[in-house]
């Protein structure tokens, strides 16, 4: 069946999510944001009506999608009646309570991805996390997420959390690390493009190894000769030294309370 | 020209090596290991001789590749007469000038990856970094590498040093997120197999963007709520809360320093 969906936010998860029940054969009426340059932008994409008034939202939508910054969840939840419409928020990390139960059929629909505007994305094989307020609106929203991902999961408000805390570590922090990585090769006059192979294959064995099995270097070898090496070559940035000692300290614990 | 080749260790390193040699179309002809059965399994898989024992090493090779610990390789140096022949040792962290200046031909062989016996590699992508004591060994040994891979560079000890720690933060650190984010979720439930999707994509992410573009969550956003929140989800490892406060300022100061 086609759904009319009204995408409330226009940035990196509404523009991803928009364009994939597009594909899916869905309609987005409308596109909401505070900025009207930014919902223009996405309404042309996805031939929407772009608005950045809420008295200009439309009563008939089929399902409400809230794809706006974490913070700013609540404060358009207080300002949308959304009693007897379907709606559901994509935060990792806000809870299913930020609804209040007046509503008829909330819910979340948190795709477990990093959205960047400038690449494309397969949404086919993205974990698509499933909250709901009742069981008939669980099932509407599985059988939509079903048509955009290959996996789909229900996930409570509690596990969310730490799923999108785990999304920090494996994705943010690593991401940082990539950037320490690139800066002492820069600094030292190599391209920082060298990393991407070893990039490659350190996130591709992860899908034949555990990470325990797959750690390597001089912590989990507790070779301290060139541990210490290393915070040598490190002494003029004290941040990259800290960071390498307590990462280089949690593998050796990992691996040697364990093993 | 078909080479003679000794490979000194059988490890990793070793093993991903010879076989690479050997589709080039090279010949192993002696492996070296201090543990014969380990000498025994490579052997069998280049139809090589194993050896345990430093005099039953030929002295015909065209080239002896060290490729075991960086630790053991000042040791095994003094141990061999190498003065006559062509020898290269294949670590990130060791000096060229582990060889003494007696040798005529010396040299660093070192592809910048991470290898685990259980997965296989295409060693065309992978930067193989050479260093010689004198032009027409690096000559040789530039051409050899180029028979391997597609991306080869002369790297010097001082660069090669910060290339190695380069890979500790992009490969082993890294890893060990990985091991924490799956940690965060097993804990609560969820697959760890979730995370696939969102490591991949973050590593994919690097061809594209630098890392400094395509920094995303809470930390860069200085979203002080959600990062307060995520500490105390993590009042329980006192260890991954450090590595998490002190990851978020690192990321919030290299933002918000430059921009």
């Amino acid at each position: 069946m086609k759904l009319k969906i009204t995408m409330l936010g226009s940035g990196n998860v509404a523009t991803h999510l928009s364009l994939a029940l597009i594909n899916a054969g869905h309609k987005i009426i409308q596109i909401y944001s505070r900025n009207i340059e930014n919902a223009k932008v996405l309404a042309q994409k996805c031939d929407a009506i772009p608005i950045d008034d809420i008295p200009l939202l439309k009563n008939n939508s089929d399902l409400y999608i809230i794809a706006i910054s974490d913070n700013a969840i609540a404060d358009l939840v207080s300002k949308v009646d959304f009693n007897n419409k379907k709606v559901v928020h994509t935060a990792g990390s806000v809870s299913f309570n930020i609804f209040p139960k007046s509503i008829t059929n909330s819910g979340v629909f948190y795709p477990f991805q990093t959205f960047s505007k400038k690449r494309e994305l397969q949404f086919l094989d993205i974990p698509i996390c499933i909250e709901a307020n009742n069981a008939d609106f669980e099932k509407f929203l599985i059988n939509l997420a079903n048509q955009l991902s290959d996996k789909v999961l229900k996930i409570n408000s509690e596990q969310r959390k730490y799923l999108h805390l785990s999304g920090v570590f494996a994705c943010n922090f690593v991401n940082h690390l990539y950037h320490i990585a690139g800066n002492l090769l820069s600094e030292n006059n190599m391209d920082a493009e060298l990393l991407i192979p070893l990039i490659r294959e350190t996130s591709a064995k992860m899908k034949q190894l555990s990470p325990f099995e797959a750690q390597t270097g001089p912590a989990v070898r507790n070779d301290k000769e060139s541990i210490n090496k290393h915070l040598d070559l490190l002494s003029s940035s004290p941040e990259y030294q800290q960071i390498y000692k307590l990462i280089s300290d949690d593998v050796y614990n990992t691996h040697n309370f364990i093993t």
